[in-house]
């Protein structure tokens, strides 16, 4: 069941421990199946290292398990909830990478500095606000969608396909696992580049929005022109 | 003798120095087989390449070498007076990795700032204070044990395994050998992480009560549900 | 056609992905031909894992595709206005390397603080000036060698191999793609360096003219005396 | 001629590379022969793929070039006067090796602010004094040999094996090739640590005399304890 689905799930959780996003058994990857209702979704705290294609796991989105050995990942109520909340999102990612981890811990979003931002999110990637006591103490993953979705009331998510959780990590996502990774992997690099931004100069301002808007839409804009075409999205 | 815990101690030495935690012979791994009072530790100064498990020396809770043709790591008495102090310890990990050693040097413990840390260490981080100059001349290396568990007279040390020797560097324990290399990288990971959130945010301030209990509970409390239970600790 | 060309173009292309100057699929060598008015260039968007030498492109000075299955680099015009600006130019490289980045995004040039920096650029790395509205919505690529040309109106481009273009990143030149590349190696090692110098003392100066004369000199003056003679430039 | 001594020096070169202390062609190790007043060092310029023992180039102390089809390195005079000025040294080490070199960037010594520090180094590293500008147009490399050796007119070279080059980089030196670079790993590392030392801590002071005499005793005493005793120094 989802063989193709699982394969690319799995493959690209393997690829989020190759790009050093992810350290022990952390971070996950998941992608949805839009006509079966069925998410697919790494397993808890299982190791990388042996792990294969079987081990993912295949959830309704309810939660419920429909297929696999394991647990799901304990995020996978956030997942569930954001599939339901962004209905054009195919994938999922959560990593804690340390720079993302930084702004997400420091509370603050991350100011689009530059064209490698500009390339990936429409503007700054926001961080949402602090979970309540009340949100942390019960079903604290759904909550954490909730957050996340209330983050997005005024953006657009296809634009800036990232959020920081306030004290937690980032989350990414995209229409593919492939490409929700390669943004996961944009992020943490934008975030490394704007604190050694801010390192050099405290006081740097935002990237103007005539070169935002320009390296945002020759990428995924009407008349984009970075790429091969078949390949843009 | 105490073949699986040579080999284990063996290994999980060999984890410390592929994790990039420890450069030319720096760190040590020990295990304890508690029925025997028996340790399994390091040798002193021999090179991780070509190392094997037959080079690990077994000595008793007193130093005295068991087993073994080298002398065990320098820092053996630290080792032996922390298995006596903190009776449910299987396993003792000390390190020199970058960023926990900043925090040892600076005489700071690692402020939680998030879930990475919540998910590891129950409250900061402790630096255990200053050794006095009769505690470093005499029995230096058990002194250092001796700080550490005085910084521990009124914390629980399962809650929060770990430590920063006040201009020295870290200290990771745990149930088993793997469980106290995991806390190593996990503490670095997160001493990093403080360092980023700092330069983002100076005034950054401690994660919240309820999320540093949601995150430690939701992976060691009694109704954790993080991993795949077989596997909970 | 150019066969020797695109066998070296494409293993610069690589070398720039294996010394970690780009992730995902960022970055771009080209080189010249001059005596017949080509140029070799990375195609746009293309995953360096599989990539060969048949994927380059052959471009002529004008931007039309004489050869090759794939668009070229979408920073194709920058790398062109480039060549025809600097005669002397035999190869471009541009990357989106960390600490690179953070000073352009800082809007910052390079100080030239010691001799690893003064080895390569005689003298600072400059910045240039922000593009206009303008700059950007009209032949934005172009434009970007626009400036850079700009910005070298009063300098020596073979001395100082190297700009930054203001909230984007670096571009590097050089007799050939390895020397390039080289530099653009080079020049992300000295914007970490200069930033690791800037925490260290923030009032740093700049290394004096003399040593600065120097250390450029014995690599690349009249009577240069660094490396093996036939292999200098 | 002097064939373990090549090997040796060849392979040291290498280790330099493997460590990450050096890019591209930088850096360099040589040995001496101290009974026929012979040294081997790394040839300029050349790459270090596919280097090999036979590369290495063997001076005189006047600097002839006894064998060898290379030119040696540029540092060569920088090496022979260390060699004649500090008569136990063995081996000696240059790199760029990036924390080291902020330092000297900075003009600024590495303060000893902890165990990492005290095990290899018995109390501050130095920076040395500008060169003048006389000393930099003549003889450059010579005199850059002995403003180290004047840093060292009331310090103990074998106890503090190690300089940072003003604007320029670190030495280090050793009985043996191994041993000089296991040093510029360890400066290199210590720098690292103290750059993020002072990040959390602007204000932190020097670690105590007690425990610097301690742990460069406990390696490097009459009385040492640490190691397997026939590796000793």
């Amino acid at each position: 069941m989802l063989e193709t689905l699982k394969q690319t799930v799995f493959e690209q959780n393997m690829k989020l421990k190759e790009s050093g996003l992810v350290v022990l058994t952390w971070g996950n990857v998941s992608g949805i199946d839009r006509e079966r209702g069925l998410v697919c979704i790494k397993p808890s705290g299982v190791p990388y290292e042996g792990m294969t294609a079987d081990d993912m796991v295949i959830v309704d989105l309810d939660g419920n398990v429909v297929e696999g050995k394991y647990r799901p990942s304990s995020d996978t109520p956030t997942h569930l909830y954001l599939y339901k909340a962004f209905p054009k999102v195919g994938a999922i990612v959560h990593t804690h990478s340390t720079n993302a981890v930084a702004f997400a811990q420091a509370g603050q979003g991350i100011t689009a500095y530059g064209t490698t931002h500009a390339d990936a999110f429409f503007g700054d990637v926001p961080c949402a606000r602090s979970l309540t006591k009340e949100e942390i103490e019960n079903e604290y993953e759904k909550n954490t969608g909730v957050v996340i979705a209330e983050t997005f009331k005024d953006k657009d998510y296809n634009a800036i396909p990232a959020v920081l959780v306030k004290n937690h990590g980032p989350f990414t996502w995209g229409k593919t696992p492939q490409k929700a990774v390669e943004t996961a992997i944009t992020l943490e690099e934008v975030a490394k580049m704007a604190i050694a931004t801010k390192q050099i100069n405290a006081q740097t301002e935002r990237v103007g929005q005539y070169l935002l808007d320009k390296h945002y839409n020759r990428k995924h804009g009407k008349n984009a022109y970075y790429g091969q075409g078949e390949k843009k999205e």
